[in-house]
Formats: structure tokens, C-alpha cells, sequence
């Protein structure tokens, strides 16, 4: 069971962060909220997304799990303008998802949870570096270095964070010291990642106040952040990928 | 003869208008007006333009009939900015269409207008229910229709207007009562249309303050809204589909 | 040696000005400025672009030659906003560019200046006619034109100037006379440009608050005027279009 009322910006903004992983996504409901743990199809990226109960103007929900097209839902959200309520209810029984919102009522049919990837394991990570930066800082790097490689480096040498990408003929470079930064743990730090991955997530990162990076060498990336303060919190975990020089 | 003045707007509102149903155009210009009368290629959709000449800044017209190419004349109109006026002037033995505006003199050539479709003969339909609402509302239920179907259902049942679009796993259903609908006159009512024309059309009426409906069972809809109150009218009168289910 | 500060929006309206005419470009790098003279690979067009010291917020230069790649450095800058200054040093042993602003660091390899056509000739024209206009007006005739022809025809007859362009069944002109133009030296003028070059420079030149034209008859017209006022001027020359009818 789940009978809930969000704001629509809210929704479409988790919808964002979910679809940068997956197209069909396996929602867990609980009485204290809505969670996700996703693996992307090429096990590169996975996110762990916590939406709660308080997050919603209202929200009652027993516990069960359902399977929803994210594409469809958000392409039907677009044709609203910022500040409705959407009004949901579950119907278990017919496998439906019911949404009420700008005077229209849309039914969306549930998939089977048990045709979609099941929940993975999230892994125990050790990273020397933390840095915590504003969510613009982060996506103007991503996309200067868009603009001449399809993977960058981000990094922490002393105490400056940075971030770099190569193309054949040109190099972009952003340093940020302790005064530009929110925080700062030093370590080191030296990993490189796909381009590809990192725009998607800077479409929600980017919005955040505050973002954390957590990095190491050659190792997996934390990439979290608030969609919502305190009620809605997002964690990207991103593979690194290996030099080939 | 024709040698007018209009407000550029008004101009391309009633072009946007005509050009859902035909992209060259048979104008009945006549003392009190210009008027069309014509159907879209396929036999699904007709329009009845009416232009009256108190919509023009100047007007003066004998009764004659001449062909123009919407697409060349709308592309022009483009360039010039709002609140400009147009001066038009027909020269009929040079068989062009002289226009001035914004510092620019444009001439077209006339087409003939036996090489256009004639004037269709407009149907008599009695049609049991008519719902008049704001072309906004209109707008929003054929752009939700459209993310999930290419044709949609209008109908009325008691007192409650409905328009509804199913998909192969979702459905969108928009239904008004009384107290959102700014009239109602009830009656069975039940069509199915193409979202191909409905799009169309609400670029024009999705503008208008009211859009009259008048709806049968499986019948033709007539589409009905001012360009411009009390000077341009507009009625869309479009075929159903036969649902195949 | 080159070590200077610009305004974003300057470096970026010079290099959209040369990139009418190529995308890589021999900089000649001064004491008293930045300038270039190119032709474009068809022959057609050629840009006589001049930078002086004052347009920048610093500068220091001793006399080189470097090659720079236009599309990679008006890339990169597209991320910026407004109102940014743009350091910037050459680095001659590595044959580097380097660049900060807006936090970023970027690196652009020189391209060698002897791979790059070297700088034309500068024919004397003795063109009859001078016409000073607003850089709009000349935009919005050129924008008139590119709706139904690929190429226009310009010239002065009497004191009016006048712009034309003829499709397959329609025309369109505008003609300007004393009092809506800035200056005008009559003359006998009258010749026919590509609009793809037109369409081109009235990205820069639809931008200046006055252009100045000077034409002749079937001959190359000059278009000429300030990306900044007196410290950055440029002049295109633009051979005609032979009629062939």
C-alpha cells in the first residue's frame, strides 16, 4: 500500500538522479520513505537513493516493492508546470500506479519487480580524500572538460582539490584550494572517469548546494548530495577508468 | 482589389490557423471581410476561417478570390517583430500580393486558385453535447494524450466533460465539471480523434480565452474560438477515428 | 611574448568575426595589438581584423607570429558567463596558449603559422558608393532575403540605398534613403553577394551600431565596423556573385 502526495519538482528531480543509472527501477516502499540501490547496465555506476517519509505532504505506506518505468512517468511529468501536488496511490491488486496532478488523473501499469535487476551489494569503500564543494563548481569543470576529452581526472594533491581533462592538443584544469572549498580532508587522491557518466550526474548534482566527493587512487568515486535537505539524499558510486598511456 | 492594414500578429495567428488544415490557401476576399472554407488532404479535417474587416487598422476590398502559399508568406512574417503593422495591396493583373512591413517590401506571386481545392461544402451536424472551456485546459490534455497515444477520446457523460488517452501500459484522463468548465450542455458524447490534427489545432486554440466543443458518438467535433474577439473566428471540424479494438 | 587580460565577450565577439572567414588563424601579436588578414578557402571572402593594446584590461607583447585553432578556444569560452576576464600568456618554447578564467586553467597547443595560408594581399578598390547603416537594418534585410533566395543584390540608385532578393515567385526589397541611413555618398552601385557570407559577418556586423558599406558594380563590396568602439575594428571584403540569367 502507498497513498502519498509530493511536490512535483521534488519527484522529477529523483526522477533525474535515478535515471542517470536506470530506465526501470525497483522501488523499495516503507512506512518511512522510498529507497533505491541500482547498478547501471554496464556496471560502471550505481546509486543509492533515500527518499523520506517526510520529504511528501503526506505519506502512509505499508512495506512492498514495485517496478516502475521511469521514462514514461517522467515524460508525462513534463507537461506540468512547477508548483503542483501529485497526488499517488498504489492499487496493488490491478498492478497499477495511480498519479493525480494539474486536473489529470494517469494510471501507469506496474512492472514485475522480478524483471528488473535486483538490489546490489554495496561495497565497503576506504577513500583517503574528502572534498565539498558547491554543485556549480563541479559542473563547470565537467563541462569545460566536455568540451575536449570524454573522461577527466578529479584529484586532491596537498591542499588543493582539481579536476582535469586532456584533449590531443589541449588541457583543461580547475584548482580549488581550502578557501574555495566548503571542506577539505586531504589525501591522496587520483582517479579518472567517464565523461559520459559524470554529465549525467552533474544534471542533479549541479543543482546542490553542497556536494561531497570521496576519492581515492584508481579507486571507485562517492558522489552525494541532497536533492532535498534532509529529506531526499542521493550517493553516486562511479568505477574508475584505467589510463591508457 | 484589396488594400489593407493589419496588426502582424493578428496576421500570423490567422496563418498558424489555416496552415493545420492547408499550406496553400483559396482567400474569398470580399467588401465586408476575407473568408476560407477548406479541407486537408486527407478528408479529415476542415476549416472555416473568418476574417471581418473591422479586424484591419484600414480596408478596402471588391469581391474576388485569390491563391496564397502559407508556408512562403508565414516564413517572412518571421524576420519582423511584434506590434508592427503590414500594409497589403493585391495588384490582380500582375496577379502579386504586395506587403510592406518594418522598412520591407515583400511581393509574392498569387497562385491560382484553380489549381486549389474548391470550397467544401460544410456539413450539417447535430451534435448533442457542447462544452465550452479555456483553451489552456484544451492544451494540457492533448499534450499529456500525446506522450502516451497518437489518438485521444473527448466525450461528455452526465455532467462531467472527459478526454482520455491509452497507451499499451498507461492512460491519461482529464475530466472538468461544471464549476471548471466555463459552459455545458450535456449529452451522450464519445469520439475518438487523431492527436496528428489535435496538435495542430491547439497551437491556434490552445490561445483562446474559449473554445467551444460540440461532440456526438462517434461523430465529427467542431473546434470553435475567436483569433482575435468578435473580428476572427475560427471553426475546426475534424472526422473521428473508428477505434479498432 | 604575449601576456594579457580581455573581456570574455570581446575575445569572444573577435573570434566569431573570424571565424567568418576560417577556423584557424595566424595571429599577428604586436606591441601596440593583435591583428589578421585571411582569406577564406573558396577565395570569396577575406578579414582585415585589427585588435589594438587598449581593448585589453592589460597588455604586454613582443612582435611573434602564433597559429591558433578558433573552434577549440570559442568552445572552451562558451562555458563562461559575462563579464569574466580572460588571462592570458603564450608560452613560445612549449608552443603553448595558456588561459584562466572563470577558475579554469586551459591549455591550447599552437598550431605552426607556416601551416596556415599566409596573409593575403589587400587589393585598392576605388568602390563608388558609401553607405552608413545601422548594423540591425543590414541584419534584417539579409535575414528577409535568406527566406527565398541564396543570394542578394545590393547598391545605391539616387540616394537610396536598397537591398533585394529574388525566389521563383517572390521578391523582396528594402530600401533606405537619407533620412533612415546614418551617412550615404552616392554613386553608381549595384551587386549580387552569396548569402552564405552575408549571413555569416551579420552575426558580428548585426551586433555594431554603425557599418559601413562601400560598393560598386559587379565588384567586391567592403563591410566595415567596430566589434568595440575605436579599439577593435574589422572589414570584410566580399567578392561578388556573377547573375546568371
Amino acid at each position: 500500500m502507498l497513498k502519498a502526495s509530493i511536490d512535483i519538482d521534488l519527484l522529477r528531480d529523483s526522477i533525474t538522479a535515478l535515471s542517470v543509472i536506470v530506465s526501470e527501477v525497483r522501488l523499495k516502499v516503507k512506512p518511512d520513505g522510498i529507497s533505491v540501490k541500482a547498478v547501471d547496465a554496464a556496471n560502471v555506476a550505481m546509486v543509492i537513493f533515500d527518499l523520506k517519509s517526510e520529504a511528501f505532504e503526506s505519506y502512509q505506506a505499508d512495506e512492498t516493492e514495485v517496478g516502475i518505468d521511469l521514462v514514461k512517468l517522467n515524460d508525462i511529468l513534463g507537461i506540468v508546470e512547477k508548483k503542483t501536488l501529485v497526488d499517488m496511490e498504489l492499487d496493488m491488486a490491478a498492478q497499477k500506479l495511480h498519479l493525480n496532478f494539474g486536473g489529470l488523473s494517469y494510471t501507469l501499469s506496474l512492472l514485475d519487480p522480478s524483471t528488473i535487476r535486483s538490489e546490489p551489494r554495496v561495497p565497503q569503500l576506504d577513500l583517503p580524500a574528502r572534498v565539498v564543494l558547491n554543485g556549480q563548481d563541479l559542473k563547470r569543470a565537467v563541462k569545460a572538460a566536455e568540451k575536449i576529452s570524454d573522461h577527466m581526472t578529479l584529484g586532491v594533491t596537498g591542499d588543493i582539490f582539481f579536476m582535469e581533462a586532456k584533449g590531443d592538443t589541449d588541457q583543461v584544469r580547475l584548482e580549488m584550494g581550502t578557501d574555495q572549498l566548503i571542506d577539505l580532508k586531504s589525501g591522496e587522491a587520483n582517479s579518472l572517469f567517464s565523461l559520459d557518466y559524470l554529465l549525467d550526474i552533474i544534471k542533479s548534482a549541479g543543482k546542490a548546494n553542497e556536494v561531497t566527493l570521496s576519492i581515492g587512487c584508481d579507486f571507485p568515486i562517492l558522489i552525494e548530495f541532497d536533492v532535498a535537505p534532509a529529506v531526499c539524499h542521493v550517493t553516486f558510486l562511479l568505477a574508475p577508468r584505467i589510463e591508457s598511456d
